[in-house]
């Protein structure tokens, strides 16, 4: 499966700047290196010790295409485990091609997207989730996402399941063993302390699957439906979110104002807003299509913020706004709302206690937050509303979180195999039977760590990476 | 003038890539990078030798924030000539901010633009006019203005600079001698060699004047003008013109087409092609207004391409052609203009002859093409007739080519300095005033290096960097 090839790709962001790195990786990196590259100190890289840097110019033909610094990293001491070159040059994006062509005329091959991260775990470098988490962690764009894909990396999730897997495995082979001596009726594999691991693992295995409604929500961040008649201050109430954090938001690439979606940053989590057209009667069918969509959009959603306008608020306007909360509720009866009364500085007096009697019902569902998106006021209190829907606790506890929907399919599979054979013990079934439950369960173990792999498999995780890692 | 901060910028494209770089440079770097890091090995980074890399953690108060590359180049070995150290870290943004905003904690400064490489001039790693080739460098995007800016930066026109200066030098010294002399008439300075040496400094400095000319073109590219009224088949010129090139020019960042400029690069040649609305006699007002525009755009550009719908060619439109030409030349007798013929499959038979007849003039000029721009025909000819407006002799023959216009004012003040020496010379001035002419002189070719600068000069220039350089 491992290409012999020397690849060669940018690793840093494409565009210009001050400087780039170039990376190549493969048995022939070094050689084709040298070709191009005459260092200031005259000596020829391949007599360089691993881990060091060398000024110099990269030359073909007569032609200086410029003045680099080369690191050398000598197989196994490099990221994929091969012999690593790493060229950093001048930023232009000019001479960021120049180069690379010229590696490839000298006998490199393009790397593919993720080849890099590809052949550190081919080559044991990584196992298959620490890889994965390498995407995770290059799209990381808030605190909470890059901290779980950090832990991944460092092998937190897979450290466990491995573990566990290597547990399983022992009892695999007592049982295997029970198998050859069958005629005598022996048991090797004591079922008590067999039992006893199969509850642990059925304990990980649920939480981690539970972790992934939390870690699919971090990694993607939370989307929060905004509903609301035009003019009630949608688009205040998401300025005056973003605002504060703009310093932050714009900062990061590819969150731009411009999308449907509106992300914002709240103590390290992140928050999709999604703008709907509300959902008020209509006879209109161009407006009737408005509320489909504003309802497909609720079903996205994991929060609901009903705005309402707290200066047109009256006895009969407080009727639709139940009315609409009824609708919500009706459809989707586990979803929180929030209700927002915007410009609270313009409420009728005459219409507080009202608003107080006929919205908050006895269990104080739904909530209601009285804001000025204009003057900037109660955002705070609505951020502390937003944060109390994630359940952060896992994150707090430093605890394993799973992200990926493939490691998260695979423990479900695990967990059903798991349950089989407790059901065989619990049943007396034969050892041969449960011993091929047994291997199922290590099959979609080895499938997470990539112990188990194919070459399909392996293509989808590394066709999403960037090229370069 | 030089600050004792230690500054930290990323080096690498901002934006989101498989790794960024993060730099570091100041008495502190190792100190506060030590702060951070944690080597696998568990040695510390002030033990280890210059040019090594380091595999570790980026880690305060127990956070974890990346597993980094970190070099450590230890003054005067590093670009800067200062400790400087670079982390090699994943690229998403969210991580680059996080490192530097760390860093910026624990003491670094955010560098200035183009800090890092005032330092490197500062502490005397390049001369000013090698600083400057920098930042050409890095704006590069074609082979000729990388070209000129790598032999700028390797010290090519510094060098014959500097060398001139110090043969004007020691003969500046030997006049000051005899003005000490004064009362004994006697002459140090022997005045045929110094005559020479004035040839010597006259001729190359004319040359690099010259240059200047070429150099400034190559640098930004050569502006054309498209000249020709709507539907004559402009956009679909530019499109078969840059067609061809079409993966050249959309992997240089920055060049879109939806500037109103199109670059296109011809042989390592930049070119800039300025649509304009053409100059057709008009009564209308707003249209009057588009002629002025078109005649401003011509006296920007270099060349003027006039194009013509060969499918709607009579005698009259004829005449027409022949007195747009006429405007063009009375108002810029010296710019050279091609006459193009598109859709050149539609014109009717009868007219060939005539247009031959009617647009030829004895010398031949101006130049007709015929081309059909949809069928891409004609197009290398065009292309061939562009690159001839270039005279890229001295950059075939690599020679120094001035494309600096701060270098350009200094050389041509030098030079006017000089013919004050020689014209002194000439007229038997006296040694005393002499020796203020050429202290001028060498005052002038300071400039150039940086010998000679201010703060302001330095601001000024530095100011153009990107962040990280």
């Amino acid at each position: 499966m491992i290409s012999q090839e020397t690849i060669v790709a940018l690793a840093s962001p494409s565009g210009a700047g001050a400087i780039a790195v170039i990376r190549i990786s493969g048995k022939n990196a070094i050689a084709i290196a040298e070709q191009v590259f005459q260092s200031i100190s005259g000596k020829a890289i391949s007599q360089q010790k691993t881990h060091t840097i060398h000024l110099g110019h990269i030359v073909d033909e007569g032609k200086v295409y410029d003045q680099v610094l080369l690191s050398i990293f000598k197989n196994p001491h490099s990221y994929t485990g091969e012999d690593v070159i790493e060229i950093s040059c001048h930023g232009s994006t000019y001479i960021q091609q120049q180069i690379i062509q010229l590696l490839l005329r000298k006998g490199c091959k393009m790397a593919q997207a993720g080849e890099f991260t590809l052949r550190a775990f081919l080559n044991g470098k990584l196992d298959l989730s620490q890889a994965e988490a390498v995407a995770d962690l290059i799209s990381s764009d808030n605190e909470a996402s890059h901290q779980i894909a950090m832990q991944q990396m460092r092998g937190g999730f897979s450290n466990e399941i491995a573990k566990l897997r290597e547990e399983l495995l022992n009892f695999a082979s007592l049982i295997e063993l029970e198998l050859d001596f069958a005629e005598e009726d022996v048991e090797f594999a004591d079922r008590t302390q067999f039992k006893e691991l199969l509850n642990r693992i059925e304990f990980v295995l649920k939480r981690l699957i539970d972790s992934f409604a939390v870690g699919n929500v971090i990694k993607n961040g939370i989307p929060v439906a905004i509903v609301g008649e035009p003019n009630v201050g949608k688009s205040t109430l998401l300025n005056a979110l973003l605002n504060e954090e703009r310093a932050i938001v714009s900062d990061i690439a590819g969150t731009t104002r411009d999308t449907i979606e509106d992300e914002l940053v709240i103590e390290g989590i992140g928050f999709r807003f999604i703008d709907t057209a509300g959902i008020r009667e209509t006879k209109d069918l161009v407006e009737s299509i408005g509320i489909k969509k504003t309802f497909e959009k609720i079903e996205q959603a994991q929060v609901v913020l009903l705005l309402v306008d707290g200066s047109r608020l009256s006895v009969e306007s407080l009727t639709n706004v139940k009315i609409e909360i009824e609708k919500i509720r009706n459809q989707f009866p586990l979803k929180p709302i929030v209700i927002i009364i915007n410009k609270k500085d313009l409420i009728a007096p005459e219409m507080l206690s009202t608003i107080n009697n006929q919205l908050t019902t006895d269990n104080g569902q739904p909530t209601t937050i009285y804001i000025s998106a204009k003057n900037k006021e109660g955002i705070d209190e609505l951020k502390k509303q937003l944060l109390s829907f994630v359940n952060t606790g896992a994150l707090r506890n430093n605890e394993t979180i799973v992200t990926n929907t493939r490691h998260y399919d695979s423990l479900l599979k695990a967990l059903e195999e798991i349950q089989k054979v407790r059901f065989g013990m619990d049943t007396n079934l034969s050892s041969d039977l449960m011993a091929i439950d047994i291997k199922q369960a290590l099959y979609y173990f080895g499938e997470i760590t990539g112990e188990v792999t194919n070459d399909e498999l392996l293509g989808n995780i590394f066709a999403n990476f960037c090229i370069g890692k």
